[in-house]
């Protein structure tokens, strides 16, 4: 592998060292080998906080206190934690926990959602939603007779949804829309207000699933009046590799909903034992099982950089970031063949740039022999994830100009074809 | 707290010694403060594989090489352990995964049978089951209209299921019989096979709960015919905090049965990211989210000390270990007020050992405060778990011997009724 010198314009170095979040890297362990990490909206980088978490509940709360942990703060965590996320995606106290994984989270708030309104059997989402949304709400769609899943296609180039057919299959029949804020391959930002407007027209609740949005973007959920959310810890949370998911759901409408998914984490006296158990008041009912406390204090701990950066600060340099990548793409990209795969308006994206390229697996694979860490989306889709509290103005520039001199060179056509089963 | 001096005597000093699994003992983490544990039946001890695996999985995998893990071993841990428990529950391979909690697995198992099954409206349990249980089969009878739980009342002792009213309960329009093996408070354990003969007698299904069976007891779910299990990996089996659970689906009956819990862990090609993704082969359509890796990880290496004692003489040892705390409870403490809450019959008992006294809760507190760690159940139930791998016969004997001087004395009567939240 030879990568010759990459001298870094004055221009990049002077946006790392005007950027006011760039001493909060030292909070994050660096990847290994040198190498330069852009997945960090797939797996966020490891907080030093989390690591240190992770040890303490291992060796004392585990090892030593063992059972009496549960006295001393783990039983709380799921409320903690919530409350901890709930300004980050602008809720007040008291409507979001952390518990399962997104799918599952989903998959009881959307059947819950649906079961309470019975008189509107149309669940609505679009192509562009993440699969395993889609697969959740097949299922809810297929639990009772008459109820039926709308998926709107996206719009023809794949980056933008297609709007005018999601608005209209938002209509008086719609129990529920559920959409991803921030797409997961194109990064596209949905415009939540336009949507919670069109939605609350037709009396359609909203969920939205902020895995690619939460820790990136500036989130409303209790402005927007928003119904019900979803979201993934491990990406712009950093809450380590499959950390517990959370969710929100509003207020007024705690009491109202029944999980078809109860557990005793969920009752308001779990410790009762009793089989006839009332469900625990607001949103803590919405908790099933024990839940998996090794991951879930690392999420608790890993949320702290975060908070300290303040989400109009992350969104500023996020902007920035991924207006750099764009900039230089189009500069050095574009003539090599690529197409930028992400809306260039900046107030419609997420924290992700993604880039298309006929040999797109091929380049992604070449990239990472070449220690640049994007991942790959079929069938085209390289990602370059810019995760504000880790990723580097210099990190964008090293990586457009190796991936320009990559191609350039035809060192991806060294490379198969063939697809490797995890990427 | 006066202890006083504790000679244990000879022949237990000898049972100890005659131990072949006493070496394991040092496999594990000893609780802190010299305190003898008896909660293991709860939250299994801190295995060092574990506590060395968990820091691997932190600091190299997630710290270091970040998203290239999920390809190094990360995506395929739910099938790995899920093999590494099936030997301990009597399963072939290509049965077992690890995934989400013991409540969420019985939901996905239990509404995938009901499902199934629509001419068959009744799903049976019993009132020793575990209440998370009930409350999650009561959401899966409540799914659907016609569709009822039955609830078999459990034998006016307290310590045995009521056999005539379950086995009577299980008829011809039964879909499901959801029973723990091992119940939670009195350590019954069922007469497997009896159960079996009359659920197919009559075509009914079997889905055993095993959490306080697993690691404890043979389980031998291909023989018995078993159609469906979970359990619980944090008991045990050691596997940390709110670990994620198991289950167990009978091979023939994998393809027929549908969750209604779909997500992108049970897809033939996940990384595909199509919308209308085939379920995967096998027992791994029942997975749903990116799993918790750091909690899985730590139940994977957890496993070692028990396969490598083996369920036999693991099984041995609890039948000693309970036979002793039974005939030291009968000499020293049934004079003082307590009442035995577990069967005496061996061949009916789990590895944990129940005591009833009025006080209970309060004697509790007392045993704590003397360096014991019980646990208590409403509303007069003292649990001694008596786990294998990390219980001595010396801690039995020091066990009974200080909470026979605290109640001799009245020490706990020093202490409040009230309960705590978390106990």
């Amino acid at each position: 592998m030879s990568r010759g010198p990459e001298e870094v314009p004055a221009g990049v170095l002077e946006l790392d060292r005007a950027d006011p979040l760039a001493d909060l890297r030292s909070a994050f362990a660096a990847p290994g080998d040198g190498r330069i990490y852009l997945d960090g909206n797939s797996l966020g980088c490891l907080p030093h906080a989390a690591r240190e978490r992770v040890r303490l509940a291992v060796e004392r709360e585990w090892g030593e206190d063992l059972i009496a942990s549960w006295g001393r703060g783990w039983y709380e965590a799921p409320i903690r934690a919530g409350e901890a996320i709930a300004p980050l995606v602008g809720a007040a106290p008291g409507q979001v926990v952390v518990a399962d994984s997104t799918s599952v989270n989903l998959y009881k708030l959307a059947a819950a959602a649906a079961a309470a309104r019975p008189e509107r059997p149309k669940l609505v989402t679009d192509a562009m939603n993440f699969p395993s949304d889609v697969y959740v709400l097949q299922g809810v769609a297929g639990a009772a007779p008459g109820r039926r899943l709308v998926v709107a296609p996206a719009h023809e180039d794949g980056v933008h949804p297609g709007l005018d057919a999601l608005l209209a299959a938002i209509d008086e029949r719609t129990a529920l829309v559920v959409l991803s804020l921030v797409t997961f391959k194109s990064g596209y930002l949905h415009d939540a207000e336009r949507l919670a407007a069109h939605a609350r027209s037709v009396g359609a609740w909203v969920l939205w699933d902020l895995s690619h949005a939460v820790g990136a973007v500036p989130v409303a959920l209790d402005r927007w009046g928003t119904e019900l959310a979803v979201g993934c810890t491990y990406k712009y949370l950093n809450g380590g590799p499959g950390a517990p998911a959370f969710l929100y759901v509003r207020r007024d409408l705690q009491d109202a909903l029944r999980s078809p998914l109860e557990g005793w984490f969920g009752r308001r006296e779990p410790f009762a034992f009793a089989l006839d158990a009332e469900p625990a008041p607001g949103v803590a009912r919405f908790l099933v099982g024990t839940p998996p406390v090794l991951s879930l204090l690392a999420v608790e701990a890993a949320l702290a950089p975060v908070r300290e950066a303040g989400i109009e600060r992350i969104r500023a340099k996020s902007v920035a970031l991924t207006e750099l990548a764009i900039a230089l793409a189009d500069e050095h990209l574009a003539p090599l063949g690529f197409a930028l795969g992400t809306p260039r308006d900046a107030a419609r994206r997420g924290s992700h740039v993604s880039l298309r390229h006929p040999d797109g697996w091929r380049v992604n694979r070449a990239m990472h022999d070449a220690g640049l860490v994007p991942d790959f989306r079929e069938p085209d889709t390289i990602r370059l994830g810019l995760s504000p509290l880790t990723t580097s103005f210099a990190d964008v520039w090293r990586a457009v100009d190796r991936t320009a001199r990559i191609v350039a060179q035809g060192r991806h056509l060294a490379y198969g074809v063939e697809r490797a089963t995890v990427t």
